[in-house]
């Protein structure tokens, strides 16, 4: 596929992940710390040389589960028994493989996604992987759309609604584009026309640093603002093309961006923040919602691999 | 204990922890969504009502095994034996209890300890908690101190070195004080007196919202400065007083703060920063320095509660 990118900037080249620091070339030794691997003690080209797809989420379990989901839709072998977690020596993140799919959690917000992304850009960049796509199947809070919805990001917008990314470094600021991939956001809205039992729909989504008053919750321990303002607030980013709100994706737009690799966020939506603050459904209810990004995203893949019989 | 706010603030009237949210009390139910809890779910006030100290740290195994030590340290039945994780229906947090001590683990990062402290600050409002301290047992980045020492906070600063945490709130930035109960550091420090088998300090914290640019890493996926720079800037933070650096510690001062909950934050220096970015000691020294708060803590509750032989 084509290099949209300038030749100076960091990113894929020959489809290569790299990283953009010069430091990373005069260690003799990468200790991913949180991801419990390292290059002296893993050989992660064997690992992880042959990985295209990544695909992230806030919740160890789903991540597990999404693996599990993933071997059976590859037909691979092993399929309906447990996945091993390859960081299993850190509890701060759990990682799973499916034939050419990694499977990671990365907890909730973005400094804990960024510390996972930072060490996995560096892994994927040490195993020499090619082509990777990656992907962050989520949970999130809808706007003015049915629970249930699965919304595909074109951009991810911070609570002013700009799509742009402050990262502090050295204590300045220092602003980046949210921009995602927009062929992949519109070949993933192309595989949900074939899974028609529930909603999908492309939209900008909004990140915020907290769930409660950053997200204009009414039910937190603070809460200093009316109902009013904040549907006032609640309407004013739908009125900006925002369609669900989560914790994760301008950071994770921003850095993948900066490596090259072709990113995007697909998130079901589990209430209608119009609607109410709290998540009342109930667990059946909301573990089948939280399955509809997986399905769209095995889906996805299958194409990708030639799987499908359609293909 | 005096009330030092002043009547209007909100916080601990008579011990109670208070919540200043109006909304709350016209909630016929609040799912305490992240905590798997809810107030018709289950009966707060007898699951927590003899509540007095929470304990928060990052990492679930971590804060499982301090669960753990703390049966022992308080010879409570069961001592030994498995503990059950009081969240199990969720995979975003997992907590503990041991007698009056509650265990819990908040993940990384600001925005995911904002969301359980939200949620564990109304549980303790809805179980009637009186009387509870709250303190963080943490692991850090050390600044000019040796690895394995223990940094007691006495003001958590942002990465301009400031006293400040700044929330959005509906889109706008609420600037919020970040000061922790400056006796209960020093009855802290006190203690510590007791264990000489490693150093303890009290200094300031910083608290960033990125563990690899953000903190002047130099083996992230991205990195643009030189050593000259990081070192200049850590220098910066060292000489503005800051001993230590996490990802936490604003957002709890200031939440615990405005909820009136006596707060500390306690944490081993996992490597002197000065000295390097990658964190290399062997997972069991690692371990040894990962209990040394949370031997200080248990000293410390043990003299509250009484049971020290020289109290």
């Amino acid at each position: 596929s084509a290099l949209t990118l300038p030749a100076s900037y960091l990113g894929q080249v020959n489809g290569r992940v790299l990283v953009k620091n010069p430091h990373l070339d005069l260690m003799e030794e990468d200790v991913l710390y949180h991801l419990d691997l390292g290059t002296k003690t893993h050989n992660l080209p064997a690992m992880f040389g042959d990985i295209k797809f990544v695909c992230v989420g806030g919740s160890p379990n789903r991540m597990r589960a999404f693996a599990q989901f993933m071997q059976r839709e590859l037909g691979l072998a092993g399929a309906g028994e447990d996945v091993a977690d390859i960081c299993a020596g850190s509890d701060r993140y759990a990682m799973y493989r499916a034939g050419p799919v990694l499977s990671i959690s990365h907890g909730m917000g973005i400094p804990s996604i960024s510390i996972m992304l930072h060490e996995l850009i560096k892994l994927l960049h040490h195993a020499k992987c090619r082509d990777v796509t990656i992907i962050r199947i989520g949970t999130s809070g809808g706007l003015g759309i049915e629970a249930g919805s699965v919304v595909i990001t074109d951009t991810a917008v911070d609570s002013s609604f700009q799509p742009r990314f402050e990262q502090v470094v050295l204590g300045d600021v220092v602003v980046r584009s949210t921009e995602l991939d927009k062929d992949l956001a519109e070949e993933l809205l192309a595989c949900s026309r074939d899974i028609p039992d529930f909603p999908t729909l492309i939209g900008h989504t909004m990140c915020t640093y907290d769930f409660y008053e950053g997200q204009g919750r009414l039910d937190g321990a603070l809460c200093s603002f009316s109902s009013e303002k904040k549907l006032e607030y609640l309407r004013r980013a739908y009125d900006a093309g925002v369609r669900n709100i989560e914790m994760e994706s301008t950071a994770f737009a921003a850095l993948c961006g900066l490596c090259g690799l072709k990113a995007a966020v697909v998130c079901v939506a589990l209430l209608d923040r119009l609607e109410g603050d709290q998540i009342r459904a109930s667990h059946e209810v909301l573990w089948e919602y939280q399955q509809r990004p997986q399905r769209l995203i095995a889906a996805f893949i299958r194409k990708r691999l030639g799987l499908c019989p359609t293909d």
